[in-house]
């Protein structure tokens, strides 16, 4: 292990302790200078950027690179008014460390408090898109986090400029610790990240479904995230017919590229003959590909698709394309419906689009997915839409959080016992003292008088 | 892998689907059903244990088997008796499935629902103690999990006729799903176990320290615990000496062998003279051995102590003796005190002793354990004590779930979206609509109607 990184990840690890109990005006004042620095750096930030964009061209011409990614690279003024919009933002949430989560009397005067905390060391490890560092920066800062990052090296001037103008200006705000917040700059310094499960609480991912699994195939610590979305459309026997098109056509076209696309629809025998037809029309003139099995085949075989429509294999169920090209199944029953999509989804995001309320509640009760949805698109799966202000991944994980994760997936508790000299012996043995177990209406930062 | 692990896995997974869903009602029945056939099989569980106590005794006369895991091993009709009661206790709590946690309206017609559900299916892996089968059983059947136990082999029979008891009980209730709950019996079944990170959601380990290091070593499930119980007393400059002593007595000499007793005493270079030959004389008395820093040494070593008291060495700072032994150190000041603990212990539970509330604030604030104690024994830290009726173990984590865990942490959530054909196509672009955001005080089992 280089000692240059276990002595950030350390220095990042004792901030960290401070930064837990900053109050919430300093880092909003900390909040706001990131924002006006990048504000009054933007043209060193721009001209970092131009060098990754040249270096990244020269990799598209030799064929190393595709377009998309140089896109993504790309900072311009529009990028930083964003990703100053994006820190103000921030500014504007709740601070919720240090809330009251609950209170409960054990015994006269021995009251426990659970209180929302910072987990602790975050790592931040994505590829490209320079403009992940201001936004998780800034949640991670809010939420009282310290954060060890790592980008991708097409951005590396990039990302070093952006990091120092905003740690510069979290830094000269008065009480902010220093060294809360570092920047790795090499590959090796991931895999050496990975390794330090006794500094680092939580890794958040930022990259394709390969980048994601290799983290999570490479790390004891918790990766907060997902590796796949394969979502599904189930078009119940009792589904009003435009709701289960606009849907369908939703779920697949508005945005094929993203995680909450739909990968595979399946389609109700009952329904199946009236209902294909119409969407499959409406997927050939969006120039959708298909890949169905038998009975979906021998519905669309005739339609004169404008693209491939071929016979579906069984890595077409565990497939997600991430693009215009659809899985297509007919089933026997809503029970068939669900047991496809535990057995094939990814447990991510899944809807029913039925009439029928039993149906939906049953889709919804056995579907073990993150996000399930009655009568509306999977695409809605998200953070923003979601309401979260800001998401920090969306996470197919069964422990801590959730599908769309904000700001209160870097937050735990921790318990406060507050006793007058208390001793568990009078609670044991004859004549024993009884806990009480009162709820309280009560703030532990009341009664501390913070 | 073997077939025989592997089919008995996925049919517990496959169950966890429809368990999910039980009815409280239907889950308390099976709870109950659960104590009566322990109750009716009182003779079939002794006469297998004391198959388990002749083999142990054996081991115990070869001695490789200690007289306190034989004594932990033993089941008779009081052991029985309490595990009764545990579960009569579990159908007392409230059914947490299915509870909506929160609601929010998106857009009119669009509502978001988070509702609290089971993981999913829970490894239980544990030394000997046959009781652990009934409670852990019960409480993962409440919220809803599926569960794989493996238990000691010197309990195999015990074990095997426990969960029998139990397993037919519940699988001839009613509306009860066939195969949610297996039993594993050998060391290879654990390691490959451990393996199935695709299948198994959680693993809840409960033995020794060695045995749950051993546990998170070789998983990449997630292992609900903790494998070290380093608390820590601090004795401010500022303490009450009758609470001083009290606490610093309870948290060593009440029950030594615990995770949540003292290992290490701070004290206050102000108070240590005042202080440390006052509870030197009562540990003393209770046969404590001492492993002193130099400054606290001089202060006892002419005490004529009846155990031995050394000098504190790097090592005696991070050692859990969960016995009679202390360590003890003088610091300089209450920085110098959390600096130690956050930097020897375990994140477990520390307390400080104290009259000045800023700093016990200070202590509480920056002290990075699961539970921080003011003028409060540690021995306080436990599921009972904290009113969670059960526990299911003791947590260091910093996600999902920390410091002593109830039925809360065997719980997730999903989200339930419920629409009207509601597409994303709409909420982009030009005229797009715009989100509500609007809190609803709604549940998603109203709703459906359940």
């Amino acid at each position: 292990m280089s000692t240059n990184i276990l002595t950030r990840v350390t220095l990042a690890k004792s901030a960290s302790i401070p930064l837990a109990s900053v109050p919430g005006a300093t880092k909003d004042k900390a909040l706001a200078a990131m924002a006006q620095a990048l504000d009054s750096n933007r043209e060193m930030i721009i001209s970092a950027n131009k060098k990754d964009l040249a270096a990244a061209e020269k990799l598209v011409e030799a064929g190393k690179l595709s377009k998309a990614l140089v896109k993504r690279l790309k900072v311009d003024d529009v990028k930083i008014d964003e990703m100053i919009a994006g820190i103000r933002d921030v500014i504007k949430f709740e601070d919720l460390v240090g809330k009251t989560l609950s209170a409960l009397e054990l015994d006269s005067g021995l009251e426990l408090y659970q209180v929302s905390c910072p987990i602790g060391l975050i790592g931040v490890i994505f590829e490209s898109r320079p403009d992940v560092v201001p936004q998780i920066m800034a949640l991670c800062l809010k939420s009282g986090n310290a954060t060890i990052f790592k980008g991708g090296s097409e951005a590396a001037n990039s990302n070093r400029t952006i990091f120092e103008v905003l740690v510069n200006a979290i830094e000269s705000t008065d009480g902010m610790p220093q060294g809360a917040f570092a920047l790795m700059e090499t590959r090796e310094e991931v895999n050496e990240m990975l390794k330090l499960d006794d500094y680092i609480n939580l890794i958040i991912p930022r990259g394709s479904n390969e980048f994601v699994k290799y983290i999570q195939d490479n790390t004891r610590i918790p990766v907060l995230g997902h590796s796949a979305g394969i979502c599904h459309v189930y078009i119940d026997s009792r589904a009003d017919i435009k709701k289960a098109i606009d849907i369908s056509y939703d779920a697949k076209v508005q945005y094929p590229a993203v995680c909450n696309a739909m990968e595979t629809l399946l389609v109700h025998e009952d329904i199946a003959e009236y209902f294909l037809p119409q969407i499959g029309k409406k997927y050939n003139d969006a120039g959708v590909e298909l890949r169905c099995d038998d009975r979906s085949f021998a519905l669309l075989k005739d339609m004169g698709f404008i693209k491939a429509i071929l016979h579906a294999t069984e890595e077409d169920w565990r497939t997600e394309y991430n693009d215009l090209i659809l899985s297509i199944k007919v089933v026997d029953s809503l029970d068939e419906g669900i047991d496809h999509i535990n057995r094939y989804g990814s447990h991510h995001t899944d809807a029913i689009v039925t009439e029928d309320k039993r149906n939906a509640a049953k889709f919804i009760d056995l579907v073990d997915s993150s996000s399930v949805m009655w009568n509306a698109s999977t695409r809605f799966s998200d953070g923003f839409r979601y309401g979260k202000g800001a998401e920090v991944g969306i996470s197919t994980n069964k422990i801590h959080a959730r599908g769309p994760v904000g700001m209160e997936g870097l937050l735990i508790y921790k318990y406060a016992l507050l006793g007058s000299g208390h001793k568990v012996a009078d609670y044991a043995g004859k004549n024993a003292k009884r806990y009480t177990h009162k709820k309280l209406n009560a703030s532990l930062a009341d009664k501390m008088g913070n």
